[in-house]
């Protein structure tokens, strides 16, 4: 017997065929002898559909009453898995994430998880009961409700998991795991047995978007294993975990590919301190998401600042950096490209082995394909390409590093 | 500057520009310099649906979870109210019915407020701030979320504005007023400016849906003085009070009528004691609502017991009796009688003044209107006539009594 976590996100609990779903699921892990807890997200659109009532009202809706409304969601989503449960004669209960003993601080909409006290989810366990927990939600010590922000739910399980110790916590979701590469572009992808929980930080941050970052750091930080497996068969999915000696004989886990992307370069300013702090305040000031940062000191020592961002946000970024550059220097410029994509490299086991750029670029050069833009971390290589190029991109980086086939350890 | 609090209904919050409606006339209170707490149901139809939902899941949706379901209508009815306040500038804030300190014990789905702990919202309001409490919720000691059944918003109005010490709890509904019987039947029915906690609990009781029964009589408990109005205009509505002095003066203060009544009747029962016991407790069983209850001897010493009910619950209640009248006794018959209707006259001055079913039965006399079954109480008179006769039947007696005027006290 054993203590399984789950979370099944808002299109597995999108219609009432797949709550019933759901529930037939849990009921298989309940008859076979197992503890269950699932933390589950508002069925699809549910959410969409009360921002638009609430911006209807108001253009600006107030947080603290976007919480009050938002939360809703998952607290109609666990009633309903109960009570499917309980028509297929499971002893189920629900449990709102104040319930859940869900504490969180932060501000409103964006709440962060502080601790969570799990003594009544452990007394309905006590008692055999399946519970039904409200992801994406808690409240502050005032009793104020918060909502998580985006992959609030996912947060909620590892947390949950992290809190009753559990021996397993899967996340289930529309993919049955995390891949080499995405299986769309690169058909010999191959689904990823486990991954490091840096490597799964990495890939969520270029692309592979099956969670948010801060999820995997709340596990990383809490040491919480969880398995990315589908909603929708039983395969085994992903296990994000600890590194292990074993995971850096691989160099490369995966390729991640990001479309839609543009640069933003401002060139023929004086290489004097500040002025790349003002630019990149300017953007935060305008919410836009930089990604990659470059910055270089032309052969006539004036200096040179390059950034990627969603091509959605560059017409935006124009505007504000116009007037901030002409008051640095009358001879800047600003010069932009759009039509980008970003192609990463992600692996452990770059850090104990060189030459990979070499590898990457090489593969690269070979295929015809002239790279842009190029940031490394420890464990990740970004490039730009252009947009066209990406999916070959993808495909000749993916069979450089042999990610099709099964890494002999 | 008064404390007000008002109650909105579904019907009032039931689309976002009825919001819109239900923020600004708050705000013409706020600006007036009141204090405002507004309880408010969930938008009409969404209870409705969510109820549908559930019982397509489960035959019988558990009443915890249903309750869990249910509060989330409310949840969502003081957000957008609250967003739709700040949209125009007012500053408000919403709390759930836990947040506004709304206790409650007995059952999932037909709970009763304990007591109420009012120092959240007296703090909000303490701060300048509109509070906009979800009505038909409250939480119990552990933390259960419980709906609080029929007409539980109301009830929530009258307890928060006892709890807050309200100076005006007024109920805003799709009438504006108890009147002295339904104008649609009676067109001279006048708008009553004041009726006492009894008489309009038996208004209440007799087909004057304006509110349930317990709401007024937690008014009557606590001393809330409260006015039923409309939330479409700004009429003065009716107050709902303990009675005074010179309410006695008038004798009857309205007729109430109530169709789609029908009446069983069990005769030559042997008169010997516990039959009518089990003859109600079988309807009970049966969860038949049963009304005006009549038990008699007949000339040949045998026990003759009348009932009247919904017309809807007729069939179900003949199916229950039939089997028990039969082992009471082989010679007990019962009869039927469908397509009656209730008429009620009720006023508190009738205990000080005699000849008043004398008056009202001369009248339908005259009217060549027959009498079917008649009970008394102290402040009422409650008698059957066929369907067909109800509205000339509240035409005459509304007459009889001078209804439509104005008493001179």
């Amino acid at each position: 017997m054993a203590l399984i976590v789950q979370k099944y996100g808002g299109t597995s609990v999108g219609s009432l065929d797949r709550i019933r779903n759901v529930a037939a699921r849990i009921k298989k892990l309940r008859d076979e002898g197992n503890q269950v807890v699932a933390v589950v997200s508002a069925m699809s659109g549910v959410t969409n559909k009360l921002v638009a009532m609430a911006e209807e009202l108001n253009d600006t809706p107030p947080e603290r009453e976007l919480d009050v409304l938002l939360a809703t969601g998952e607290q109609q989503s666990i009633a309903l898995v109960v009570m499917a449960l309980q028509g297929m004669g499971v002893d189920a209960v629900s449990a709102t994430g104040r319930q859940a003993g869900i504490s969180t601080t932060g501000s409103h909409t964006r709440g962060r998880i502080d601790q969570i006290d799990p003594s009544l989810v452990q007394a309905y366990l006590a008692e055999g009961k399946v519970v039904i927990v409200a992801g994406f939600q808690g409240t502050t010590e005032d009793g104020l409700i918060h909502t998580l922000g985006r992959g609030g739910s996912d947060l909620s399980a590892i947390a949950v998991a992290a809190s009753l110790k559990a021996d397993v916590c899967q996340v289930l979701t529309d993919v049955d795991g995390v891949y080499t590469c995405d299986p769309r572009v690169v058909k010999d992808a191959r689904k990823l047995p486990e991954i490091s929980y840096d490597e799964m930080l990495e890939m969520a941050s270029t692309g592979t978007k099956v969670m948010q970052s801060r999820s995997v750091e709340f596990a990383k930080k809490y040491g919480v294993v969880f398995e990315v497996c589908s909603s929708l068969n039983d395969n085994p999915g992903t296990l994000v975990k600890e590194e292990h000696p074993d995971m850096e004989a691989v160099v490369i886990r995966g390729v991640s590919i990001e479309r839609s992307q543009a640069r933003v370069t401002i060139t023929d300013i004086p290489d004097t301190p500040g002025h790349s702090g003002k630019i990149l305040g300017c953007l935060a000031d305008a919410e836009i998401n930089v990604d990659m940062i470059i910055s270089n000191i032309a052969s006539d020592g004036m200096a040179r600042h390059s950034f990627t961002m969603h091509t959605n946000d560059l017409g935006r970024a124009q505007a504000a950096l116009k007037t901030l550059v002409g008051n640095i220097s009358p001879d800047a410029n600003i010069e932009t490209e759009a039509a980008l994509a970003k192609l990463s490299t992600v692996g452990i086991g770059m850090r104990s082995h060189s030459g990979v750029a070499a590898k990457m670029f090489q593969a690269l050069g070979d295929a015809n394909i002239n790279i842009g833009m190029i940031t490394t971390s420890e464990i990740k290589i970004s490039i730009t390409v252009d947009e066209n190029d990406i999916e070959e991109a993808a495909r000749v980086v993916h069979s450089a590093f042999d990610l099709d086939k099964k890494p002999s350890l």
